[in-house]
């Protein structure tokens, strides 16, 4: 099997109300409605046809830097280190953010979003549509995070 | 803003029953149970800790050879053109394949997934946990899938 390296380059960036990367949560705990903008750039204007239909939407994003990756970390506010692709935290191999945003609506080459937890000026991979039926998960198990998420209940 | 481009290298390869890039789907149009296997490199296995723990993972990996990205495509099996950003087609200007899986187990750097779509070989760039709380939508608008979706209900 090949191992070569793949490189992308940003089709646009991120712009949202964090602007210091120390008070910027890696990932918000619950459900945010924070606002934010997702600028393509101009050359890719024409691939945004039809998206504005979809209600949510992911986005894939490199993180700002975020030093050595690491193959355990402990997850912000947590005290026991986990098996980084059992987290969100950017500090992994391939530093790559997912997320799912709402899609408020399209206007040009701007996407106005909800639910942006990334540092102001974030560069953008890709979008997709989220999809019920290829992405919706019923009954999942969340592992260590579920006894996070009862304890915060 | 900087356009430099980001490198990645693959963590690991998952193998699958297609291995006919002919025959293989783009997308399952429904749920899926194919089983198929993802080998973490030795190197990262220690990221693997605590993954066990969650019923369903992002991967997120590099498609075979797609071809020259457009901003327009057919989907499968459609006959309209739609914007590359609201498909999940692999000839997007950063091809990059985004899919839920369902973690059945995992022994040593092996995990055994349900769910695959991809082609045997496919190099995986990351592997994050799905959790209900940063990923679950609930009442998604599938824009001009949902149209498909009722068309073959």
């Amino acid at each position: 099997m090949s191992s070569e390296k793949f490189s992308f380059k940003p089709i646009g960036f991120l712009y949202t109300p964090f602007t210091n990367p120390k008070t910027t949560p890696i990932q918000p705990l619950y459900d945010n409605d924070l606002e934010g903008t997702l600028e393509v750039n101009e050359e890719y204007v024409e691939g945004l046809k039809d998206l504005e239909g979809f209600s949510h939407i992911y986005v894939i994003y490199q993180p700002h830097a975020t030093g050595r990756p690491k193959l355990r970390i402990k997850p912000l506010m947590q005290n026991v280190e986990r098996g980084i692709f059992a987290t969100r935290a950017h500090r992994r191999p391939n530093p790559l953010g997912l997320a799912v945003l709402k899609l408020e609506k399209i206007e040009g080459n701007i996407l106005y979003v909800t639910g942006v937890d990334m540092l102001d000026g974030t560069a953008v991979i890709d979008i997709k549509p989220y999809c019920d039926r290829f992405d919706k998960v019923v009954n999942a198990r969340g592992g260590w995070t579920q006894s996070c998420a009862e304890e915060g209940e």
